[in-house]
C-alpha cells in the first residue's frame, strides 16, 4: 500500500520503505503518469491539492485531469476527500483535501492538538478535534475561518506582506516585484541552508547571501551600493516580524485561551518553532513529518482496513 | 531630434511626427540597438529607467548596459541625469530620471501643479516645483517622499494589495499567487477594454471579462462555480478601493492643504480622474501626454539650445 500527495509542483510517494519525493508541476503536460508508472502494482490512497493550478478552468476540471492521470498507473487507486471518506473516481470533494487526510490521522495521537503546518507556499493552522467540524471544508472555507494561510518559508513575495519598510528611521514604500521571495528572507536571517533553498530565485540568479540580499534590496528600488546590508537586513527581518505575526494571529484566534497544544509541521517548522511557541511533529513521529498528507492517507487507508 | 525613454519593458521614441512605442524588454539580451537603428543621423536626447531590471546585478551596470545599447546606433545621444543635466555618457545619475525629466518640462506649463502618472506599474506623484529639491532623488529616495508609488493600472498584483476581502459579508484571506493583475481588475469594472490589456495574463488565458472573474476568484482560492461573479466582483472593487486610497494618500500627503493642481497622467489617468480630484494631462497637451517622458526630454533639450 503506498500513499500519494499530489501538489502543485510536488508529487510525494510514501511506501513502506519511506518517501519519495517527485518534481512534477501541474501547470505544464504533467508528467503524473510516467512519475507513477514504477509504483503500478500497488493498492495506492491518493490525495490532492494541485487542482487550484493555473492550467485548469477551474476545480472540477483539475480534479478529473489528476484523478485519471494517476488511475492511468494505478487503475485501483482511491482518492481521499474533504468528507473524511475515500472515493473510486473524480469527485468535487477530493479538492484540496490533503490537510484534512493529515488531520484524520493526527486527531488520534494529539486530540488536544492544533496541527500548524508550514510549508513552501502555504500554512495550515488546523484544530484537530471535533474533527466532523473540519470535514466538507473547502479551501474558501479554511481561508475565512484564519486555518489557511497564504504564506510559506520559500515562495512566499517579500511584498505581499509589506507595504512599507523602516530604512535607517526612515518609513519607505516597498514594491510589489517578485524582486524577492521568503527563501531570501529565511537564508539571509540563517533559517535555511542554500540546498534548502529549493525554487527558482526570482532574479535567476545564484541561490548565496550577497545574492539573496541584492535581490531583497531591489524591494526598495534599491541596490546594496545604496543602503547597504544592514538595508537589505532590515527588509528581511521587517518581513519575517510580519510573518510570524500574521502566522501567530491566526492561532490565537483559533485557541484565545491558550489550551491547545500547537504541534508544527512542514518545511518551516523548525523556523517556526524558535519564535513560536509549539512542539515539532518530527520530534514525535520522525522524518515522515516531512511527507505528512502523503504518510497520512496511507496511514488513514489502513486504519480503515486498505485502501 | 528625437527623445527616447528607456523602460524596462518598452522603449519610446518621440520624432517631430510624433510617437512610436516598441516593445524591447530588458530582462532578455536586448535589442535596443537593433530597435534604435532606424533612427541613425539624428540626434537623440534619452532618459531611462530599465536599469533595475533583473538581468543587470546593480544600477551601475543597468546604466552601462543601456547607454552603451544607445550609443551603438547614436554615438552622440545624450542622457538626462537625476541632477537635471545631459550626460555623455554613463554615470550613477541616470538612474530613474525619467519622472525628473517629464518634471522639467511641466513646471514651467504648471508651475502649482502636481503630476500624477499612473502607468502599468508604477505611479510617480511629483509636486513640480519646487523644481530644484527634485535634483538628486534615487527611486528610494521617492519612495520615502511617498513620490514614487508601486502600483498600477495593468501589472498590480491583486494579492500585493489586500491581505482579505469580504466575501458576502465574511473577512477572507487572500492567497498570494499571482492569480490576478490589475489589469483583471479594471477589465471587469469598465476602466479598460480587452485592448488595453497590455500585459501577458497571469494564468495564460484569455483576455475576457469570464477569463478575468475566473482568475479574480483564485484569489480567495475558490472559482466562478464557488462564489458566483458577485464574489469575483468584491475581489475586483476592494483592490481598486485600496488603490485609489494608496495613491490619494500619498498626494495628501504632498499637498496637505489641498493647494496645488492635480494633472493626471499616464495610460490610468482618465480612471483615476473618475475617482479623484484633478484634471487630465491630455486635455492640455493632447496625445504627446501617452510618451511623456520621451516628449519631455526631447523638449528639454531643444529648450536647452539642442542636444
Amino acid at each position: 500500500v503506498i500513499g500519494i500527495d499530489v501538489g502543485g509542483a510536488n508529487l510525494k510517494v510514501v511506501t513502506g520503505n519511506g518517501a519519495d519525493i517527485h518534481y512534477c508541476p501541474l501547470w505544464q503536460e504533467s508528467p503524473i503518469t510516467d512519475v507513477l508508472s514504477p509504483y503500478s502494482g500497488t493498492s495506492a490512497a491518493v490525495v490532492m491539492s494541485g487542482e487550484l493550478a493555473d492550467g485548469f478552468s477551474n476545480k472540477t476540471e483539475g480534479i478529473r485531469f489528476i484523478v485519471d492521470a494517476v488511475r492511468a498507473a494505478l487503475p485501483d487507486a482511491v482518492f481521499y476527500g474533504t468528507d473524511g471518506r475515500f472515493h473510486p473516481g473524480a469527485d468535487r470533494s477530493l479538492a484540496a483535501a490533503n490537510w484534512l487526510a493529515s488531520a484524520d490521522w493526527l486527531r488520534e495521537l494529539f486530540p488536544n492538538g492544533i496541527l500548524v503546518d508550514i510549508g513552501s507556499t502555504t500554512t495550515d493552522i488546523i484544530p484537530l478535534e471535533p474533527f466532523d467540524t473540519l470535514k466538507g471544508l473547502s479551501d474558501l472555507d479554511r481561508l475565512q475561518r484564519g486555518m489557511l494561510v497564504y504564506t510559506g518559508l520559500l515562495r512566499a513575495p517579500v511584498a505581499s506582506l509589506l507595504r512599507s519598510v523602516i530604512l535607517a528611521g526612515t518609513p519607505t514604500l516597498v514594491s510589489n516585484e517578485l524582486f524577492a521571495v521568503s527563501a531570501d528572507v529565511h537564508l539571509v536571517l540563517g533559517h535555511i541552508r542554500p540546498d534548502e533553498y529549493a525554487v527558482p530565485t526570482p532574479d535567476g540568479a545564484d541561490v548565496s547571501i550577497p545574492a539573496s540580499l541584492q535581490r531583497l534590496s531591489r524591494v526598495v528600488c534599491s541596490d546594496l551600493e545604496e543602503i547597504g546590508q544592514e538595508g537589505a537586513y532590515a527588509v528581511a527581518e521587517r518581513f519575517w516580524q510580519e510573518q510570524c505575526s500574521l502566522i501567530s494571529s491566526q492561532i490565537e484566534r483559533l485557541d484565545p485561551l491558550h489550551e491547545k497544544e500547537i504541534i508544527f509541521a512542514g518545511v518551516g517548522a523548525r523556523v517556526l518553532a524558535g519564535s513560536l511557541e509549539g512542539c515539532l511533529l518530527a520530534d514525535r513521529i520522525g522524518e515522515m513529518a516531512d511527507a505528512l498528507p502523503a504518510y497520512a492517507v496511507r496511514e488513514v487507508a489502513l486504519r480503515n482496513g486498505g485502501p
